[in-house]
């Protein structure tokens, strides 16, 4: 009966999009919710869809997945692997994966609609499905904040969400308190000034001025936060120049940045910026360097309540062994805008989607960090099952424990 | 009386076109010789144009230009400025400009061309005009020579050639002996492994990689090279990864080598390639870097007994102080192959553009590097006007040297 | 009655001695023995003491402190603030202070013996006081037990020791299971070739190498190690030259590496030596560094079980705030050899030394980590009181766990 | 007859002294001219010897010699090494090596002295030898004309001097104009925060401060200085901590700086301490660098017409071939400061001491870098002969241009 999930997965992962383009995924969303007959909008916060079941009294369950992808050239060699393309924000080219599993989350909540919707005899309340778009920029949540999703739709008395992660098909993690790290995308462009390759001494290298702050960035981590805490400074982009024989006038990076608090966030921000300007000044700089906030993320707290009643209903349903803590992650999500801007408790955790047996052997070999892809890795490859069956699961247990 | 040099200066400066695409520029040049009633071919060595005027017996003096233009985006507010845009090897859209005077270039050859065709009555001889493509690439007179140049014309018993500098306008610079260094353009492809940006530890980082060999790459000039000795290595490019939170799994570097001669060639080149190589093993990296040799250049070495009779001219006819030995060059150029390959000598001068009151006052300051924009820069704006008619004169005096 | 603690301590903090040479400490430490007619043995692993205090049957309890001082210049501004000079290993002269609190646990020691001596009608069993040369070397201990102290004296059931630490004073921080870090001190040889300074070509220049080793070494924690994980990579000195215009042959490293466990010591000491290697190469050494570790400290593990007691004990008797849980140290100590050798359970705990109106202010200001003077600072020193008490309190607290 | 100028050298390479501790080496020098009857008086400058020998009306001719030696372990394996120590001007314990050939000067200008005195029929004017201390320091001429030197005896109306260089034995080097690199000695200490080696957060690290400033500081040859120009900047030591475990509070570089001119000069030290200053502050640190010029050393320029007059005279003597042009020498000398402050000329000179063999074989095989120690080499070894022959004829035949 009812929806392919396994068909309606590697369509979405044939077919990936960038953040704000969701309008093929978003298709592919309301078409099933109109077969499954549950009403629904569009369009909310840019190609957002919320999906609203109403079955009588009781709390409001808000089920949130997102649906966008990477610019990441996909390296699976799956036979459904994607070879889409798409236009980036600067207007650049490029190719796209759904290399973080969004993919496998909206099709986890279609599946996990289908069996609520089929199930009203048994439970009573509303469940609010929230397809949210562009968390990778972290910027979609805000966006369908800002377009009125929780006055629009009924507030939510819990809000729930999961991601899939490196953990074995079938597992569960998650833990209460600090799930994941505050988050900062930052932009920083470097001004120096340009000439030929041949006459250095005539320009300011910008080049060597990113080199030298890259490295410099290291120490933030490396000597400036107490070893205890957890804090990355990653800079995933750099980018300067276009020949040879050009030393170009700019150089642009763009920063990552994770704490699992506000008050380490000033910390390392500061520092940043420090360091940024400081070895601007080292090269002789004319022009300070340009540094902007492309998207803050907040740290994901889980309420400890919600959470221990979520973590209690899997263990019961999956199996003790089955769900474990996982420990703070250094990613971020912008999954807890809705809690925070609402009041609602948040609960929000992990499944698995590799090969348990593929698991086993690398953590025999001590390799699960290098045999095992990663979220954003071009490799990154659930296995369809029983990814797609625990992630349906997940959604209706933990549910099922608000409406009954 | 025939061309307006000026005009036709202004309109090649507002379409600048990239190496090998200079279709449009070679389409000025060819309606020039037509209204000129000069011959020539076209499609030499792919966009190359070249222009015989057989004027009885005596030498064959060899007139070269190149043609090509840059991907600099103008900044020198003219009202003649390029706004054109352009797409480079890889595809990407970029800005073009004629940041290196090959536009002055094209038109003093134009006008020479005009002052010796109609002066047949005082000389003998044969001139040869070679309108050269992608010098910028370092590759246009290999793809001439490769199509044929020296056999399919008459070989030259000299080869003359001039390029725009930051000289005052009306000055002339040229030297005997290596007046300009040998050069190597390579790229350099850092293998890592990409990931999450906020799991560094699962990957292994080509940006940090990166920025730790550009450090690196800098001691050989400081370190290892006799500082007496003349060697530059510029990082002109550097292009990695996409996003703030992804780990990319490859860094692009583009290297811009200059040095005096084959043998320090060798030994930068081994240097380069010795860094390349640790840097990439102290990232523990999984597969060692890719370095292609995209172009290699010879030193531009003036032939002495040549140079002698063309400096004796230029000083008889432009004065004295107006013609200086500039000293080596650390640019280089490929016209050096025409005379290379057929044995030949050459003569190559430099010729000024600067407004001669704004040198004087840099020069009075101490600010020449940063006040006179040089070739390359988005600010290279040389005055019309001396600049086309000694251009003109230079090249006419020099073969009139050979042609009587 | 008794002896003047507070005395004793400003004796021995205005005589410090270096790792191995604490003769005039250890001649404190048996006259004030003797004066409680404790019998000991001297010259135990080279200058330690141990002392028995035989009181009947029952457990054998250990009570552990170090012994030795610092290379640090004194800069507290006390009355009695160490102007002492020492020799190092190397021969050098240097500065020297008790700038870690040894000579705090060397009183606090002596003072729980005399208690426990004063009250032998109250308890019965063994106590073994362990006063352990060079600690700050990690050399000590191990120094004792090739002694024989595991054998010529009282086998442990219980092995106890405290350290000082920036808590308040009065307080007492403990946790079960991993306390302090695993350790290497290695020293890093860099071999280049020396010269003159005018010619760095004819060199191989191991200050530039050196100086790129260190920033690299940086990346092992910023990059390579779990974020989660606890890690540091210190290079504690750095050593080269002589002179401005002398190129040196060599350039000499300290590292000082931090782990919570044998594994993850193991994948540092990789990249350690990985990092070492490679840069040695990127600067064409013709000889590869040598590496030798200078001393191991394993990880300092309190057992659980005797933990929970010793903390249960403390919260009774100092309340239930002045007892925290201080989370993982990445400080490393060599008492858990005497634990690890015997097998018995180790408890070891930190005591606050610091005025707890300094520490209350800094704590609000958000200043601890500048403000109050960290062990191995020149500004390190503890208040007199309560810490001289809290010291003597909780040795015997503890011991008497055991003894009744 | 005479002196026995090779037991002399040999006698002098036993022994050598660091720079103001010339004593014995002045007492081995007025022994010397005691027994050739030719008055001087010591302790000028401190440890320096004036000698003069007036002979008639004519010319006064300064004969420069230095005398001090290095803090370099000798290891050329030379049954007269030098084993010798000595004390620094920090205190410290070094070696003591005849690195740079001071002791072949001075055995050189004793045996033209000797020659001189022998032959005072055959020529008129006087000799003023002057023997200076310090050269390594760059002190040591200014200490003499701070002690009068240029008054209390006859004023130079030419000066002369020479140095031991890697050429083969036998031949001279000697070039008009600039000869010599003007240089500056710098001390810069870099101002942290200390503490424990496993609290780098509580810390301003200065050994990463140190290791970035040294990066940086290659970026202003390999970048800012014109790459035809000559400049060195080299770090000749680095000096910070004690152990492994602490992290120091300061770390201290020793710079030498060359350069052509003094308006090189002036744009280089400007790149210095911004470079300094702005890697202080990326870390943070809380008080700006201390930078300190040790010594200053103006550039070595050659009289043209004394210069052509005693090249002239070498060719003549020792044949055509026997006498090059060497090119600019980045060493730089304080020799300058006798014909700056008298206005005399200057002649300054090379000499080769390198067996010739040995350097034609390095020279065919490319290796001479390589294989010939040179100046401030642990293996700095000139053979004795024609050395010892050449140097003294070089004296006595330039002397002799003046005097006849």
């Amino acid at each position: 009966m009812g929806i392919d999930l396994e068909a309606l997965y590697i369509d979405l992962h044939r077919h990936p999009e960038l953040s704000f383009q969701e309008t093929r995924t978003a298709g592919v969303v309301t078409r099933a919710l109109s077969e499954m007959g549950i009403p629904f909008e569009e369009g909310v916060g840019r190609t957002g869809v919320v999906a609203v079941i109403r079955n009588g009294d009781g709390p409001v369950v808000w089920l949130r997945t997102d649906m966008d992808a990477l610019p990441v050239e996909e390296r699976t060699g799956l036979d459904y692997a994607s070879t889409a393309r798409g236009v980036d924000p600067s207007g650049a080219a490029v190719p796209v994966m759904h290399a973080c599993g969004h993919d496998m989350h909206v099709t986890a909540l279609l599946g996990a609609l289908e069996r609520l919707a089929a199930s009203r005899a048994e439970w009573s309340g509303t469940v609010v499905a929230v397809f949210q778009p562009a968390e990778e920029f972290g910027a979609g949540a805000r966006a369908m904040i800002a377009d009125g999703v929780l006055e629009r739709f009924p507030a939510p008395d819990v809000v729930l969400g999961q991601h899939l992660t490196p953990l074995p098909a079938g597992m569960i993690g998650v833990r209460p308190g600090t799930q994941m790290s505050a988050s900062d995308g930052l932009t920083v462009t470097l001004h120096g000034r340009g000439g030929h390759g041949s006459r250095p001494h005539a320009t300011i290298d910008p080049i060597t001025m990113a080199a030298a702050t890259i490295m410099r960035l290291q120490t933030i981590v490396s000597r400036e936060v107490d070893p205890r805490d957890v804090a990355v400074v990653t800079v995933g982009s750099v980018h300067a120049g276009l020949k040879h024989n050009i030393i170009p006038a700019e150089a642009t990076l763009q920063l990552s940045l994770r704490y699992p608090d506000d008050a380490a966030r000033d910390r390392v921000l500061e520092k940043v910026e420090r360091v940024v300007r400081a070895e601007a000044a080292a090269s002789g700089a004319e022009q300070p360097p340009t540094i902007v906030t492309d998207h803050t993320l907040p740290p994901t707290i889980n309420d400890l309540a919600a959470t221990d009643r979520v973590t209690t209903a899997f263990r019961r349903e999956f199996g003790e062994h089955a769900v474990i803590d996982p420990g703070m992650f250094t990613g971020s999500e912008d999954v807890s805008w809705f809690a925070r801007d609402s009041g609602a408790p948040l609960v929000f955790w992990f499944w698995g989607g590799v090969d348990p047996e593929l698991f086993a052997r690398a953590t025999a070999a001590g390799t699960v960090d290098r045999d095992v892809p990663t979220n954003h890795s071009p490799f990154f490859a659930p296995v369809l099952h029983p990814t797609i069956e625990r992630g349906v699961e997940a959604l209706v247990v933990s549910a099922r424990e608000w409406l009954g």
